[in-house]
């Protein structure tokens, strides 16, 4: 519930999806993905205007037929050239702002800025000035403008320049990186960024740590900093509950079961991205395997793992690499009646939370993740007292260390130590703990966060 | 000149080297390496004591004799186990702390914190002890200690607990990383590690800006930190100078005149080294040609680069990459008469120097580089007022930034305009630049580098 007050949502993604049914009209979908369905369900019945990009071809056929009235709020799609939405896209944000913030980058390889690179980072000032534009022109006068991600970093100077009366602040779904990360950008690009980002009334991040190495950034850069917020955005529970209780989910997790028998369960849910780490999970169960033979036969690691941005070289190869891997350790330790890793590479929800329903154990170990929704749903919809490994680079680490084990990501065996604590944990002490991670995942809701975001733009 | 004191060195590899003559004798030679010649001359006629790997086999038949007087110095070589000394250089000083401190892990895949490792961080804990006792059992009452690079960390913390009344300084030859790219270590070891440099007096660096990042991982990880330094290596320019004037350096030079012709040339010379950032340079090479057709058939780039620890499969492969490239590039754009990259693999130290006295232009673009002497070195040998493109990433770029043409070597158009820009710059301005170089780069003397260690050693 947002009264009293006229607000303007920008994302890339937006909270609608538009297909074509089977005799080609258009059809409205619910959008998949943390942001649009966790500020989705904050924003239905506000009466808040949303702008985002019209991605697909179906969502341009409806964006020609002007805005989209849904549930309690209006869409306002972005139609964007093809050639400038994809470097835009591909190019700045994906492959160079996301690798950028988790400090991510093959240094010695990659980035390369070249001309095509400052051609790409032209397209993104000038995706950024389109989506900047749309806002300004929907945007009630005095109206509170919430803009979301790595995306649209250039939005708030622009929107600053074009209606000073309204108030805009920025929320980043990654984490920060450190200043002399930043300066692999080159200076002109850095300081178009930053003076970007000070547009806004305020910065949003899900840690603290994140807050500080922007600000940290942003005086090395530029000289000063526009004022932090710190909000961690929750898990959809109605929307994984409901997901829990279908028949779908019923039907993916009895065949689960089929497979995993009365063995214990490691289940892992991510998407296949260098910042989960999929490679260094498997190695600790390689190492649990090894050390500790008391667990072979008894334990399966079912790792639902999806592919993600496949459109890159490096994903394309991660993946394989994922694969491989993961099937190497089968062919050394299954036994005619044991599959160590059953892997399953499809992008299959029902199936993924029938997974976290099933878990024993979850590991949650990225190298570094803005938050990590998937440690808080598991807490959520687990039903067997299962045991979070987590790791401290994750920006959930903040709120849920206490009841998780902690892992650094980096470190193999520690993680396999871990691992075998929990396998081996006491009942008493697990229900304990699944019982305060629940609580903790259940306490806030989006509308919290959606407040949050709303306080930060009207405090500063 | 090291008056009234007493000084003991301490290194890994020492500025002797052994070698078995044709009939078997010992050989003596002086060891090369930035470290080893440059601290080697200022310590000659000290009288003080120099611990050292014995590494060879024939430096180990050497140690078997006791130890070495040389000119002015006594060398005392230290013999490790084979598997210990692989596991302390290859697993933890080549293989991790040097990708640390430069932060050139590509995280997704490396390191792997696994049993493996933690014995060899054993091993490496080991070697320190047997680093420190032996120092321990040379120095006399109250000596000086002065202790180098990343192989020793630990030294610091054990001297201090054996020898409470020896004075022991570090001094780091690499950069240093941001707080956190040091949480890729367990915790336990990164404590262990910035305790076994808080046993030092002072821990100094080649520029502020990695004595900040030391004492900004020190105060996270431990909650305070050692007194820092910061003293600039100096070039050794008697030897270089030497080197150009020998006749061997004529044969090179009257070799590669003979490709060049009356062409401009770029010149780099490095090691094959992940942190020299070779790709990005011959990608810088071939916008040049894109761009600007006029340089076609009227430049060359002599890169002069030569294998490095090539143990490392990760070495290998980045030989292996820089070689195609500058193949594929050659065979793009070679003509009948000209071949656009000069590409010298061979580790011939007369060939560098010959193309440091011929460049026009010499590209130093590291993606990290503790100091890089070559971009002094050039400046003095160098015969045609020869311009420097440098890397801001090279703690050399302190003192030489203002009479060079400074470079993001992450931006590979941005360094093409630099080298086009150094090529076409007026005979006045490449003068004077030239002359600004070559007098900053004599200006300071290895005696200086030592007398600023002592100096730490007893100031703090």
């Amino acid at each position: 519930m947002v009264p009293q007050m006229s607000v303007v949502v920008v994302s890339n993604r937006g909270p609608l999806s538009f297909g074509f049914g089977s005799d080609g009209e258009l059809v409205t979908r619910r959008a998949a993905g943390g942001l649009a369905s966790t500020l989705g369900a904050a924003v239905q019945g506000s009466g808040a205007t949303w702008v985002a990009a019209a991605i697909t071809e179906a969502d341009r056929a409806a964006a020609a037929k002007g805005s989209v009235e849904a549930e309690g709020f209006r869409l306002e799609s972005l139609v964007v050239d093809d050639d400038a939405y994809r470097m835009f896209y591909d190019v700045i944000s994906s492959g160079t702002l996301w690798y950028l913030f988790h400090n991510l980058f093959d240094l010695p390889r990659r980035p390369r800025i070249d001309r095509r690179w400052r051609e790409a980072w032209a397209a993104y000032r000038s995706v950024n000035e389109q989506f900047a534009a749309k806002a300004a022109d929907v945007a009630d006068e005095g109206a509170t403008v919430l803009v979301h991600d790595y995306h649209l970093l250039l939005v708030g100077r622009m929107l600053a320049d074009r209606r000073p009366d309204l108030r805009s602040v920025h929320f980043s779904h990654t984490p920060f990186c450190e200043p002399m990360t930043i300066r692999v950008l080159p200076d002109d690009v850095a300081v178009e960024l930053f003076e970007g980002m000070a547009g806004y009334r305020s910065c949003g991040f899900h840690s603290p740590r994140w807050a500080a190495n922007f600000r940290a950034c942003s005086e090395a850069v530029i000289g000063h900093t526009p004022p932090t917020y710190v909000s961690y955005a929750p898990a959809d529970a109605d929307d994984i509950s409901d997901v829990a209780a279908s028949p779908a989910c019923a039907e993916q997790l009895a065949s689960l079961e089929n497979r995993i028998g009365d063995r214990q369960a490691i289940v892992r849910v991510d998407r296949i991205e260098l910042s989960k780490n999929l490679l260094r999970g498997f190695h600790a169960f390689e190492d649990l395997l090894q050390h500790r033979p008391e667990f072979r036969q008894r334990v399966v690691f079912a790792a639902s793992v999806y592919p993600s941005r496949e459109g890159l070289a490096d994903y394309l190869a991660y993946r394989q690499e994922v694969q491989s891997l993961a099937e190497r350790i089968n062919e050394t330790w299954a036994t005619a009646d044991w599959t160590p890793i059953l892997l399953d590479m499809s992008d299959n929800f029902a199936r993924s939370v029938a997974a976290l329903r099933r878990y024993d154990v979850l590991l949650v170990n990225p190298i570094r993740d803005g938050l990590n929704l998937v440690a808080k749903e598991g807490a959520i919809v687990n039903e067997r007292d299962g045991v979070l490994v987590l790791s401290r680079e994750a920006g959930v680490y903040d709120v849920l260390a206490e009841h998780a084990l902690a892992i650094n990501p980096f470190d193999v065996s520690g993680t396999a130590d871990a691992i075998a604590d929990a396998l081996t944990m006491a009942g008493d002490e697990r229900k304990q703990r699944a019982a305060a991670l629940r609580e903790i995942a259940v306490a806030r809701s989006s509308a919290d966060w959606l407040a949050e975001q709303l306080e930060a733009a009207h405090s500063s």
